[in-house]
């Protein structure tokens, strides 16, 4: 038993990749407050303060906001299955890998979907979903990713709602990797129904799906024809079990609750525009250094994320050997590039809590420790002097 | 801030209601292991465990046996969501909640079901079973309730998972109340595909649904002509990333995995058939005390769970008041009477950790208090003695 089975040993990891990134040590003791019922007063109460915070953290007023009981793309699928019904005409902006997995999911809806491409790298343009809504007869919605984890561009929406509105379509929105990071402003870009993960920008556990619909799209719910697809995800029910009538549904991760009522707590605390300047300056600094060290980014400039830099594998690296000997020698986590960015960019993520000014410097100093020792030019020290550049600029606010 | 959203405080509850049950402090202490990523080489260790031990509980050697990300219904909607085509003709047992909840997911994926309906509290027979399979002329599978959450019923499987195969048919089986709790032998009784839940037998946090695929149904699987409407839920994906290829498919919950392979040690470190045993002896020391104190138990006799017991209420006693005052007074939660039984019974679970002597004991005297308080006649004294002598007969082991 004890061989096969041994105790829980993980070890602590820099988790610098796409997600999930580091917890708060007030998160981790979170969780071990004692067990409730999933209808226990006491964990209505939570389930209550948990959708104030999230229609903070979203910007909304949206009454359907709490978080759906499983992970980011479980929140994709609740959104799209319950507004989704065979033959609906939607449009879906894909740049990267979560625009396809949006596409794969409407698909198996039922949906027609027209597909708007644009390059892995660069964001979709608003002319090019204009061009695409015009063609349709009555487009049931449009969606975007906001955060394309697997290219870190910045999806501009705004525009993009207002276009899908004038059509008379619904505007979902993919927030995974932006929530808690940058701004998303439900109300103000007047999106219809959004999702999230825990795990990037709020730095809660993975487990949970935060969403929010407007008063539109749960219009929209409310009058389908054809009951939801799953019955797990079916809004229907669970905005019984999550509004005032507490009718048990399924029972609600509790633990998982806990943890993102404090990771929630955490954020509120510093203040949303205090936690994106942090996200931003961090960035900064690490993007300052990869450029000294002579490396390139990919995402379009002017639309690179804060939070997640593609960063190309320069000539003479090799990809997975610098990110397997980041993990065994230094304890961090990056990611790698997916689709036709695998093998040839690294995908790197100062998220939540992991984004630090002292995270940004070790991984800084791991690469340039690595590259350098494969024969890479580094320029060396350069990286390290850019970035501390960048914090004191700033005034040493990290 | 502070007043608005309060440091997290529950308290603690003695868990004997349908669950979630009370969760070991080992448990407790795995979820603050440090966050690893998903697919981080230590992670994959612990997944590898969780698999092996998963096999252990269920008692298989299927390959496909691993945690689906979401709570127990999710495994539902992951079985019945790979296995059913749209125009497949299929079985359901029906004699509580979890039964038609079976036949709504199944007609949401647009089965043709056959209904076959036993009243609340009793087992569906296998000649009724036997009696539908005959009519149809390609049965795709029979869906079974093993331990009815709704009713205390104990549904006898093996009998009819050979009359499904008879037929053609696969035989799905739902354990979320059973699993950890009472045998659950997949492989002796040709189970085809089974889903269970953590938060019950296992006594871990919900969140997970431990599933499991013989290979039968595994070709079922791969010989769709359509795919998985579910993208979330869809098997022939997730074995990737559960499977040798580690193919990223969507952020694993990694905390509750933890949780979930600290609470499968302990339940290999007891022993199934020990844990099986605690479990019977819980319930026949409930039981005698019940009885003893004049009330009487609402599942059909032989068929009675041990670890969930339907208890008609007494006339003269409120049933919604006696929970609350259980809950209020006594920190105690039981569960509520569902559908039909609502207003008529209450659930009391011995689930997992929940399984103890003193719990036992506790539930009857705080009945005793809150019934006799009422005017409800309790022979006053009785179930505490019969519950004692249950214990003593079994040598004080509990």
């Amino acid at each position: 038993m004890t061989s096969d089975f041994p105790e829980l040993n993980p070890p602590q990891r820099v988790l610098l990749g796409p997600g999930p990134s580091n917890v708060h040590p007030r998160v981790m003791r979170a969780m071990a407050a004692p067990m409730l019922g999933h209808l226990d007063p006491e964990f209505i109460l939570v389930m209550e303060r948990i959708k104030e915070l999230l229609r903070i953290v979203f910007r909304t007023k949206n009454e359907i906001t709490f978080p759906a009981s499983g992970t980011g793309s479980a929140g994709m699928e609740m959104v799209l299955s319950n507004l989704i019904e065979e033959g609906d005409e939607v449009v879906i902006g894909v740049a990267g890998i979560f625009g396809e997995r949006f596409v794969d999911c409407a698909q198996r809806l039922g949906a027609r979907v027209t597909r708007v491409d644009s390059p892995w790298g660069r964001i979709v343009e608003p002319a090019q979903i204009g061009a695409a809504l015009k063609k349709l007869r009555r487009p049931a919605l449009v969606a975007l990713v906001h955060a394309e984890t697997s290219t870190g561009v910045y999806q501009p929406v705004e525009e993009i709602a207002q276009l899908a509105h004038e059509h008379g379509a619904l505007m979902v929105l993919d927030t995974v990797t932006s929530l808690g990071c940058v701004a998303v402003d439900i109300d103000a870009w007047q999106i219809d129904a959004c999702y999230s993960c825990t795990q990037k920008g709020l730095s809660a556990p993975p487990g949970l799906a935060p969403v929010t619909l407007s008063a539109r799209a749960m219009e929209v719910v409310r009058q389908r024809r054809t009951k939801c697809p799953s019955w797990y995800l079916d809004l229907a029910m669970i905005e019984q079990y999550w509004g005032g009538a507490r009718l048990y549904h399924h029972t609600a991760p509790i633990t998982m609750n806990y943890a993102l009522y404090e990771a929630l707590r955490l954020v509120v605390e510093e203040g949303l525009e205090a936690r994106f300047r942090r996200h931003a300056l961090n960035a900064q600094a690490l993007h300052a250094g990869l450029e000294a060290m002579g490396l390139q980014l990919v995402a379009q400039e002017g639309y690179r994320l804060p939070q997640l830099s593609t960063v190309a594998v320069p000539a003479g690296a090799d990809e997975a050997t610098v990110r397997d000997r980041l993990l065994r020698e230094f304890n961090i986590e990056v990611g790698a590039g997916l689709g036709p960015f695998k093998g040839r960019v690294w995908r790197i993520g100062l998220m939540g809590e992991s984004a630090r000014r002292e995270n940004v410097t070790l991984v800084l100093a791991a690469l340039e420790t690595i590259l350098g020792s494969m024969g890479v030019e580094t320029a060396r020290g350069r990286a390290l002097e850019a970035a501390a550049a960048v914090y004191s600029a700033n005034h040493g606010d990290s």
